[in-house]
């Protein structure tokens, strides 16, 4: 294996998904539905594959979705992008993530992430050299330490990556949060990389695009997916909006890590992206409900839970049930009380930083949600 | 845009494509056919969609495709493979490329290619800081000069990448060529990366896999797709196959650069890869017959034109027309025939090795391919 890779492991995803099917555990681990996308949705990807849209993609999107992601990120953030010139289709946000980090970052460049961070960043920052500093989001409310990240920022910084709503936290980045973040950016002529991908799930305040506070968008590469938002998380259709000095570093990576994305299913996912908005309300409904059922039941269990405005994860502290760390904890779990969920010190510089938490997400059935709860209530 | 991706321009295939729709002109550009793939691997992908295998795959693949990947590899090598430790599913050949390069070289290591190579090659090469060395196949025949090559290997050359059949020449790599690269790579301690999408258009000899010589298994990433072989390049389902010290490499860069594939049309790639032995011999009796439709066209329109025994191009020399270079002489073709076909000098480290020469496909219908012969006779 290259060095860029050598310190990392197989990912905590694929590590927890094996052994839930292995121990018959219910998964409450990695961030996929066990309920079906949209029939609509699904009724558009089997029209494409009917009508020959088989062929390769143009290589940053086909048309008709670049023109639909423009379309929406209007509607969301209300900035007005060019679909030709702006807007990137990616294999899933993570390649997104890759293209971006590997067409716009340089060896030696400083990027700064807050942990705990979804594990692709840092490994992708490794594959393309960069020194990465990591600022710690902290229980219970995860709010970033302003003045620790202004003291971070030095003339090597070329860019700062966010995620939000936050991935494992639930954390969603508060406006304040957001304008100093884009000061500091703007001062020290910073890049932006935001990941969005959960911006549908926002529950107690609006969701805001950092690409839309002032002077933010042209120094802004920010992502998104379908995969959340339509529970399609298997589709892996992704994209990444930037002015075009940026999408073309982006674009060039693109071309030479997969080229195009799957034909049929960027058909559908325009066809996704054009719901009404009563369908983002129905989710978003449909997860408040789902977040109280778990939430509750972790606190009946014995768990502290953290408050999660965002997202379908929940962070909780595990240390009530006396184990030395998260990853003890996590195979317990497994083995004695048949659910999976996500040891989180694997996404810290410092994983001792993680080592009283672990994450649940509830982005499952009800059914499956009660059947969790209740083998913790019972069985911890 | 980042250091590593400076040099590089909008990948020809793209530049080329929009200008066939430009100018409303034959696309013998880039590789993708113009008929559609076959119904019972379209049906498959409904019937995944309809079934709602639409969640995130297990990042290296869906059980049922690595096991039919490595049936297939069996029988067309005669190798076993472990389809769960030997095998990982990526987007597209492309992904696997970029999986393998990234995956396994380290900045500075010496990688050796044919020239006229793959855009991607080159360009992911530099993404993982290689030192690129190439070796320039020339026509008629694009034969590999051996003691070149013998000579180019030196103590820091990590990996040398064949493609064979060979894009954009044709050509494919003989018995005697294959042992001598194979005898250098064991004798130097070499990696070999063979991108082997073209594997079941080859007309004139049986496929050689690299990896079934002796002692090369253990130093080879061989990779493929399903595009080619089923009509289905948008698709984007590809592979690599390697003993699982390099498959580790090649995983961990996958995980990063895009985690999983998706999901449908994997299983659709199953049920595509355990087609019966008929549907290959009639892809190739079909193939054959179009190669020389074309190929006589192209002679009688005045081209020189090489043997082409493999892949679904054909490479000829257009200087009896009188222009300075291949580029030159596609925007003639373009705008004054009407008919798009690839300058490949961009495939060579030294563009003017390949200024003579242009690529034609003949990956199109019948129809397609008369209009475009009788635009080129008539009009040249
Ligand atoms: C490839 S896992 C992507 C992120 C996610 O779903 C998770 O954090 O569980
Ligand atoms: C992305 S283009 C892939 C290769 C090909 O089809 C071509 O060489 O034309």
């Amino acid at each position: 294996v290259a060095k860029r890779l050598e310190k990392f492991k197989t990912t905590i995803f694929t590590q927890m998904s094996m052994l839930a099917i292995k121990h018959g555990a219910i998964n409450l681990g990695q961030g996929f539905p066990n309920f079906d996308g949209p029939d609509f949705v699904k009724e558009a990807a089997i029209k494409a594959i009917n009508a020959g849209k088989n062929q390769y993609a143009r290589g940053y999107g086909v048309p008709e979705l670049n023109s639909a992601i423009a379309e929406r990120f209007r509607k969301d953030s209300g900035l007005q992008v060019d679909p030709e010139k702006e807007v990137t289709v990616t294999s899933g946000c993570t390649e997104a993530i890759a293209a971006t980090i590997l067409g716009l970052i340089n060896p030696g460049d400083e990027v700064i992430l807050f942990a705990p961070f979804y594990d692709s960043y840092e490994a992708t920052l490794s594959m393309a050299g960069a020194n990465v500093k990591a600022i710690t989001l902290s229980p219970p409310d995860f709010s970033v330490p302003l003045e620790e990240l202004k003291a971070a920022v030095s003339k090597n910084t070329r860019a700062i990556m966010i995620n939000t709503p936050h991935n494992p936290t639930g954390k969603m980045f508060t406006r304040e949060e957001l304008e100093f973040i884009a000061a500091l950016c703007k001062e020290n002529d910073v890049l932006l990389f935001a990941d969005e991908v959960y911006d549908k799930l926002a529950f107690e305040a609006d969701h805001i695009s950092i690409a839309s506070l002032s002077g933010m968008y042209e120094r802004t590469v920010t992502m998104n997916s379908l995969g959340k938002t339509f529970s399609l998380t298997g589709w892996k259709i992704g994209w990444a909006i930037a002015p075009p000095h940026l999408t073309w570093g982006v674009r060039q990576a693109h071309s030479f890590l997969t080229f195009a994305t799957c034909t049929p299913m960027q058909a559908a996912a325009a066809a996704a992206l054009r719901a009404p908005d009563s369908y983002y309300e129905e989710l978003k409904r449909d997860y408040g409900a789902k977040k109280t059922l778990l939430v509750n039941g972790l606190k009946d269990a014995g768990f502290i839970v953290y408050p999660s405005s965002g997202t379908y994860f929940v962070m909780v502290d595990h240390t009530p049930f006396g184990f030395d760390n998260d990853i003890e904890f996590c195979e317990y779990l497994i083995r004695e009380i048949g659910v999976v969920a996500i040891p989180p010190s694997v996404f810290y510089l410092n994983p001792e930083d993680g080592k009283n938490l672990v994450r649940f997400t509830f982005c499952k059935d009800d059914e499956t949600l009660r059947a969790a709860v209740e083998r913790m209530k019972t069985k911890l």
